[in-house]
C-alpha cells in the first residue's frame, strides 16, 4: 500500500484530486485540467477540508491559467474563472486565501503562480505534521502519557489537507506515541465523512475506531466515555469562535459538561482575524436533499422540507485549545487567537 | 385519508400493527397472531415507542394465551413465551409495564385479560389528549400565545402510542390552538424515525416542518432558532434522570446554553420509581451494522466497527418538565417523578 498522504496533488499534466465521494469503496482520481471541472469537483465535495481548499484555491489559479492560454481567454474571462473558485464555497477562509496567494502573481507568468502554489502545497503539509506535534504535546502534558479515547468529527485528516491531516494528524501524532486507545468517530450526516473518509484513514492507518451516530456523541461524552475531542475547523473569528462542519457546537457544550479538553487543530490560514466573532460568519446551506435522501433514495415523505447548514459556529467560551502549525492558543484561558495573529504579520489581517 | 391514530390496534381478528420499517413508502399493516411474529415486530423496530410498546405487552399476553390454545401448550411454554415479551427489549419499562398488568389475569381467562389489555389501550389513547392539553397550557404560560418554533427528536407520536402522541400530542395540541410556526424534525440516525414516521405525521397532520440532521440541532438551538424542544421518554428514573432515544442528552445540554424549555412528554407509566436515578437504566445496545450501512449498503470500510446504543440517559438537571397524562412536574424547580408516583400509589411502585 503506498503511504497516503493528502488529497490534492500536483503532477506533470496538472491537478489530480481524490474523489471523495467514492470513498471508501473506491480511490478513485480526478484529472482536473478545467476551471468547470474545479467548480463541480468543489462543489460536489469530491474536494473539501479547509487545508485542502486553500490548496486547490491557490492551484486552481494555474489550472485557470493554464486553460487561459490553451483557450485564448482574455483577461476578463480569466478574472472572471478565478472569481469564481474563490467564491466556490463561502464558509471556508481557506479557499479564498489560497487563491489570493496566488492570483496576484499571475502577471509574473504561470511559473511563477505555480511555485507559489506549490510552496502553499509544502507548507501545508509541513503545517501539519507541526500541529500534530505541538497536539500531541498538549493532550499528553494535560492528560498523562496514556492511550486516550479521542472523539472526532467529520473529517479533518489526509483527506482533508495536502499532509497527513489536522485533528487527525493530532490522532496520528498520539498513536505513533502508544497514546491512542481508540477513536470514536462521528458518522457526520448527512454526507458521512465520518464513517466514509475518516474511517477509512484510520482502517488504513491501522488505528483502532468505532463509528457512532452524531447523536450518540454527547451521552457518550457525558458518560465518561471519551477523554478529549479532536477537530478541524473552516473558519475561525478573532476571538476564537469556530466554524466547522454541523454537529461540531453540540460536542463542544458535552466537552464542556463533562470536564474533558476540546481542541480544535487548523491551520493559521483558517484564522480569519478580519472577522471579530462567529455572528460574520457566513454558513453555507447546502441542498435539502442531502438530508431528505440517502444514496439518491428519498427517506422523508415527498412533502416534506430539508435545512441543511453545512457548518456550526461553536462559541470560543467552549473551545480549551486552537492548536495552529505553530501555537497553542490557550482559548479557554483567555487568549485570542486573532490579536496573536495580526501581532505576527498575516498577509490578510 | 382515515383519521390516524395509534400504531396498535385489537381487531376481531386479533393485533394489527402499522409496519414502522416500511413507512413514509408504504402504509403496511400487520396482522400478528403469534408470539414469534410479535417478538420479530418488536425486535426489527416495526413497533416501537415506549407507550406503543405498553399496549403491545399487555395485548401480547392476549397473543400468547391465543396461541397457546390454539397450539395447545402447557403452562410453561406459555411463561417462557410472556416471559420472552416481557424482555424482548430492555431499556423501555413500558413493555414490561404492559405484560405485568395482564399476565396476572390470564388464569381468570382470555377475556378478562384482553378486557384489561383494551383498558389500557383505551387509558394510553385518553392519555395523550391529557398530556397533549396539559404541554399546550405549559408552554403557551411560559412562552406565551404566539406561534412557536418547536424542535422534536425521534418519534413520539401516533406511531409511538395507541393515541396521537406524547411529544406529538403537545405538538398537536399546539398546532390546533394556532400556536405552531414550524418544527424542526431530528432525522435520528441510525433509523431515521425523525424524517420517516415524525415528518410522515406531520405531514399527514399538515403541521409545518422541517427535518434536520440531527448535528445540526445544537447550533440552531444555540443561533436563537428554537423556542423549546419537546421529546418523549423511554423510561425516567426516579430523580428525573430520562432516557430516550440516543441524541436527546445533546439537545438538554443545549437547551440548557440557550434558556430554552426542554420538555419531556411521557404517560405515568413510564417513570420508574423503583430505579432512583438514570445509572440503573440499562441502554440497549443494537447491531452495529444499522450504523455502519444503510438501506442494506455499506458506508463504512469494511474492517472498521460501530457502536450503536439506542438511548441516552438527560440528567434531571437538564430538564424544564416532564408531561405526563396527569400532571406537569417541575424538575428543573426540584421537583422528582419518583416521589409523588410513589404518593399516588403506583402498581408497580
Amino acid at each position: 500500500m503506498r503511504e497516503f498522504e493528502g488529497a490534492v496533488t500536483w503532477e506533470e499534466d496538472g491537478l489530480h484530486l481524490i474523489d471523495q465521494t467514492a470513498l471508501p469503496d473506491e480511490v478513485r482520481v480526478l484529472h482536473v485540467d478545467t476551471v468547470a471541472g474545479l467548480l463541480d469537483a468543489i462543489s460536489r465535495l469530491a474536494v473539501r477540508g479547509a487545508p485542502a481548499l486553500g490548496a486547490v484555491g491557490a492551484l486552481g489559479v494555474v489550472v485557470a491559467l493554464d486553460e487561459a492560454a490553451r483557450e485564448g481567454w482574455d483577461a476578463r474571462r480569466l478574472d472572471e474563472a478565478i472569481d469564481a473558485i474563490r467564491s466556490a464555497r463561502p464558509t471556508a477562509v481557506n479557499l479564498a486565501w489560497g487563491v489570493d496567494q496566488v492570483a496576484p502573481l499571475a502577471r509574473q507568468g504561470r511559473d511563477v503562480a505555480l511555485d507559489r502554489a506549490l510552496a502553499i502545497v509544502d507548507d501545508d503539509r509541513r503545517g501539519n505534521h507541526a500541529m500534530g506535534r505541538l497536539g500531541a504535546d498538549w493532550l499528553a502534558a494535560r492528560l498523562g502519557e496514556r492511550p486516550l479515547r479521542l472523539l472526532t468529527h467529520c473529517n479533518a485528516g489526509s483527506l482533508a489537507t495536502t499532509g497527513w491531516g489536522t485533528a487527525l494528524g493530532v490522532v496520528r501524532e498520539l498513536a505513533a506515541r502508544g497514546l491512542v486507545d481508540h477513536v470514536l468517530v462521528d458518522e457526520t450526516r448527512p454526507l458521512l465523512q465520518g464513517s466514509r473518509l475518516t474511517a477509512w484513514e484510520l482502517a488504513e492507518a491501522g488505528i483502532e475506531h468505532v463509528v457512532i451516530p452524531d447523536g450518540a456523541a454527547a451521552g457518550l461524552i457525558l458518560g465518561r466515555k471519551v477523554d478529549a475531542v479532536v477537530i478541524g475547523a473552516d473558519r475561525i473569528a478573532a476571538n476564537g469562535d469556530t466554524a466547522n462542519k454541523v454537529g461540531s457546537a453540540g460536542l463542544a457544550l458535552a466537552s464542556d459538561a463533562a470536564g474533558i479538553p476540546f481542541v480544535v487543530a487548523a491551520p493559521e490560514t483558517t484564522i480569519d482575524a478580519a472577522t471579530p466573532t462567529g455572528d460574520g460568519i457566513e454558513i453555507e446551506e447546502r441542498d435539502e436533499r442531502e438530508v431528505l435522501s440517502f444514496a439518491g433514495r428519498r427517506v422523508a415523505p415527498a412533502t416534506s422540507r430539508g435545512l441543511n447548514p453545512a457548518f456550526d459556529v461553536t462559541p470560543a467560551r467552549l473551545v480549551t485549545v486552537i492548536v495552529t502549525d505553530r501555537r497553542v492558543i490557550r482559548v479557554a484561558d483567555g487568549e485570542r487567537p486573532g490579536d496573536v495573529q495580526r501581532g505576527i504579520g498575516r498577509d490578510s489581517g
